[in-house]
């Protein structure tokens, strides 16, 4: 009984109704800390409507992203796979048209894209940042990347080692540096819908790509990841929440990507989101010889911290592995194995996060400082 | 990177990988005991999908329901209604022939209907079972029953007591008379998405109009209502699940209907829902005077039952108040007051089940006869 | 196969065993503002151990405190009813002197009391921060009492209430009074377990009593409470987080009571705690006549906001009802109804928190000003 | 201010409500199909009171395991053990005694047992059936076996993988051999509290001992298992509730063991729990060559079973690997691969349950017969 709007027959209130009834429901705001100045802005780059093979209107891709605590997403509609396209009659640039006010209303960043859809090579490529999609409907490929790089467009390969397309290996084609060397490619995805691609986290190191992580949703989201939150995000290190600053931020490679409580992207990005989530709750231990002390630890954030000691502390010993859940506090034991302990002002632990993932097979170090005496 | 099924350009493969991810998801059924020789199909008979002012595409409707342990659907767009079709180029057939498919697969019986939308009076009414949606688009609301009539479909009225239609009182109209006199209006909406209408219960008595409880959805469903399967239902008994024996059903009055725990309908369908739903799950207990014995009951249902005594037992006390939560046992505490009661074969509780309905304002008395000797 | 700890028998390894396994687990911190300069406690200052009628061993107490993200804990076991006597042979410091060691590593603030327990008048007294427990022990309980004074304790009144002990209404008594007046008497729970006490309320204002909410819990605490965290809580803004910080606040009348999302306190309190939870998370609104503007609240406390209009506001339009869940963002929508709107620097909205009470029958007023220009 | 029951005090009401409070919860009944004219009875046989290293009453135990579905418990208080003796004062034979009374009331089967509590060999012993426990408190463990089967009970050996008596490696000692040729050890723990034992299963089958699964839980059970009802479970396939037909059951190596959605035992018990458990709600397929068909099968059991092809179909395709999860339905696709399958009566499916273990390393064959044509 919604939204009923026609002129003449119903009421201006029906407007306000309508409206009411969408936002009167509430975003949970993901704990992630900003670090080294910047906003850590929460992003989803790759989605779809029913303007392309996707199953929702487009504004239900605001609200899911407005309900789950995102700052910015792109709507990426197949440009060259429109199934519904006898039903719809519509162009390229009409899911971001039909999208943006209620965008602007509830204060999500959309950015403007679309998915360039073609056989491997080079695959699907998205492009976002477009200024006006239908230009880039092209016959020949390369030409819609040109048109993309004109338009001031950032473009990156999606789910690069998509089994549909590549079922044997996951492999960088010659079509693909091509596209790098003419400044048009400029990041991959690492990880899409719910498939990691360890290649693509490599190539992006040697390649000086950005990495992103996408839901590539078609279907209502609550459909497709068991919790709320659940999505791949692809964080952004942002100066401030505009899409100027996220393009930037973009071009500088100030990304994260964050799926299933895993956490990959560079050390300069990952120590400080450990630090600044995590909180020592305990006093000065005083811990000596033969004495157990406990120590407490608050994780502040949303993303757990599996934590797995890399080489022994000196004067005494903690455990092994700790897991850190979210939101959560947890006591840690230590025990003093040296007379000398009782003297250090500090105590110092050496793990590694082994769901803090720096490069391909690489795990971040990080340790604990704890005030003794 | 789902379902890419373009011939020439996207290999056959493609086709199966879609469809594995839809259906490689499960449904929970809602345990409600059949009846009376009936089976007790779950059904919502007003939804909408972006054909109208939905946000979904019809296939969607589909998979909601399945996961959600509905047997019948209705997909009813608004005739009238459709903001979207400057985008949209298709019939008011469409949204109907989409989901069929994916229906079928699933085993959902998917039932054409549309919703014809006018001003009060005579308002919003849902015509199910049509042949021939587009035949219903007339300037004249009147023609456009007759031809729902004339197609054999069932007629019911929504919402009757939508504020936006009937600001200040739910009221009966003389067009209402007029339907109703013209063996075209069957069946009345007495709860529409989260409204109950008291108003509209007791015209359905007084009338012999089929009640009805439908979710109006028009977002995806789990945006809506908090918990899976909290939609409202309406239970219709039916001799088997097919579109020919549902409507016969409704013809024939047999229904409930299901919203926030509470059941209304007629009693020859809520007492045996009630009788079959819990299980006494203790042995002969044997009370003696002043002695203390504990009967257990176990609801074997998704309905929970909320009962209060509304007589007292002879040769005994027992709770003013018993709560049986949905698939849970609770232990009951029953106190001997006379020297009778060891006699008795049979302990005798009266209570009426405060969220079983049975008329405006009419509460479902239920007995517990409780083996004793 | 835990905690085997006998000497010859079972090596030292066994402890540390046993420890690890219960300090591994985690804590979920209770999240609240501090206000005023203060700290905000969580506290419950009356629950039971085996040692009294109780059903857990006294470490449980502190355990489950410590997960429940409770800072201060009194164990009150009753001094007159311990049924489970004639199976153990403790005096009545037992219970603290138990938990004392693991409260003390996992940063409790455990405070020594117990429960003086008598027919009404004057029912049942909370003793605590006494010194020795045992000297309270007495035939007299006007005695009692003054034993409790001379060892420092704050006496409080418990579950004025109950039914038991006032069956048809609730009384203050003489002995109440001749309590207050020598001194002792200093507090009162006005929530008990599951129950209010409106009556407690008012007396505690009349008679500046220090109001206190407590569990009384006898079982396993997650027995009783559906949802973690859900017990009653007495909240106490401490300068610090000690016995003397903590008793001082008491003796100040630094109290709140938080039970079912209700919070109940001085308007000094509760005020600030309002203001310290929220935040504006929209820039300017520039609002016009005839416009509409979403304004982005956001709740970072534990507590739900329930607020209703209470008078209207100049200039433009706001919701009659809002509700703010905990850790959630909410939109309101705000419609410009004159010229004027366009010119105001802040936007002022008047409501009243339901939710958070001031004395009995008074509910909090609250003004949110919004950034308009 | 619970259960105040001392006469002369408090009225006899009280009484009453003090146990209404603990009953008025309720029981969350565990599905799993009876079997082969037996009843599946969950049970679990090795917990802890405060009477040796528990933390909570007697009582406490039975609460829980009504609450939780069980339908048999034994308490097995360490002889050896009892580090809160100095504040206890009871024989070995009290915690039953205590919990003897509610057991009844609420329907739970307790089992009088006892943990014989030594160092490696022979480690720990549960003796349950016991008549006298403290008849078992002897200086030589042997002699304490020996009253054990002189009472008729019924020895196992616990957590026989436990590192703190083995750390290294799992051992059979000759103590082992010798109490099972004397017809003194009767069952094995192939699993206990969080651990599995695979060298337990590997003896059990080879000397014919019972397998067990417990939680050996000594704190309040809800602190351990994150959720409800994880807790490890005997299944005891017995002719009735009942002490005798439990030890029968037992004697005649009636038995499985669940934990972790994992369940071990026998073929001729594991096979028609499947089969009991799952319904196909499909009609007959007609399946043809190059079609694609829907197989709906619903999992009506709180066991979750993994199942993985063992074999390709005749005629069809089929998925490599289905999960059919709790009180779920899901849809299975097959795809027709010649064309005699059109003319085939029955799809024959063979997989096998990747969580269903019939011996060491063995998982359970299973096969799905579809009705075809």
């Amino acid at each position: 009984m919604k939204m009923l709007r026609r002129k003449g027959i119903f009421s201006i209130l029906l407007v306000l109704f309508g409206l009411t009834s969408i936002l009167a429901q509430s975003r949970q705001e993901i704990r992630i800390p900003d670090i080294l100045g910047y906003r850590t802005l929460k992003c989803d780059f790759h989605m779809h409507t029913v303007f392309s093979d996707g199953e929702v209107w487009p504004t239900i891709r605001v609200q899911e992203a407005w309900r789950e605590g995102l700052d910015v997403i792109a709507i990426t509609d197949h440009i060259e796979y429109r199934p519904h396209s006898s039903d719809m009659d519509a162009d390229l640039n009409r899911s971001y048209d039909i999208a943006k006010p209620l965008a602007d209303q509830l204060g999500i960043v959309l950015i403007r894209g679309v998915e360039i859809t073609r056989n491997m090579p080079p695959g699907h490529l998205n492009a976002i940042f477009v200024k006006n999609a239908n230009l880039l409907e092209r016959e020949d490929w390369w030409e819609a990347c040109v048109e993309a790089k004109e338009q001031g467009a950032f473009v990156f390969w999606n789910h690069p080692g998509w089994k549909v397309q590549q079922p044997e290996e996951t492999v960088w084609w010659p079509e693909h540096t091509r596209l790098l060397n003419a400044g048009i490619l400029k990041g991959i995805e690492i990880y899409n819908h719910r498939e990691f691609y360890p290649e693509a986290l490599q190539w992006a190191q040697e390649k000086n790509l950005v990495i992103l992580g996408n839901s590539d949703i078609h279907e209502p989201i609550s459909q497709e990841y068991d919790a709320p939150q659940k999505r791949p995000l692809t964080l952004v290190f942002s100066l401030d929440k505009t899409e100027n600053g996220i393009k930037s931020a973009l071009l500088d490679n100030r990304t994260a990507v964050l799926f299933n409580d895993t956490l990959i992207g560079e050390r300069r990005f990952l120590t400080p989101i450990f630090i600044s989530s995590i909180q020592l709750k305990s006093k000065k231990l005083n811990l000596q010889n033969q004495d157990i002390k406990y120590l407490q630890v608050y994780n502040n954030s949303d993303i757990p911290f599996k934590l797995e000691q890399r080489q022994p502390s000196v004067g005494f010993s903690c455990p092994k592995v700790i897991v850190l859940p979210p939101n959560r506090t947890v006591s840690i034991e230590l025990t003093g194995t040296s007379d000398e302990v009782a003297q250090m002002p500090v105590l110092k632990m050496f793990y590694e996060a082994t769901n803090l993932i720096t490069k391909r097979g690489e795990k971040l170090p990080v340790n604990i400082d704890v005030p003794n005496k």
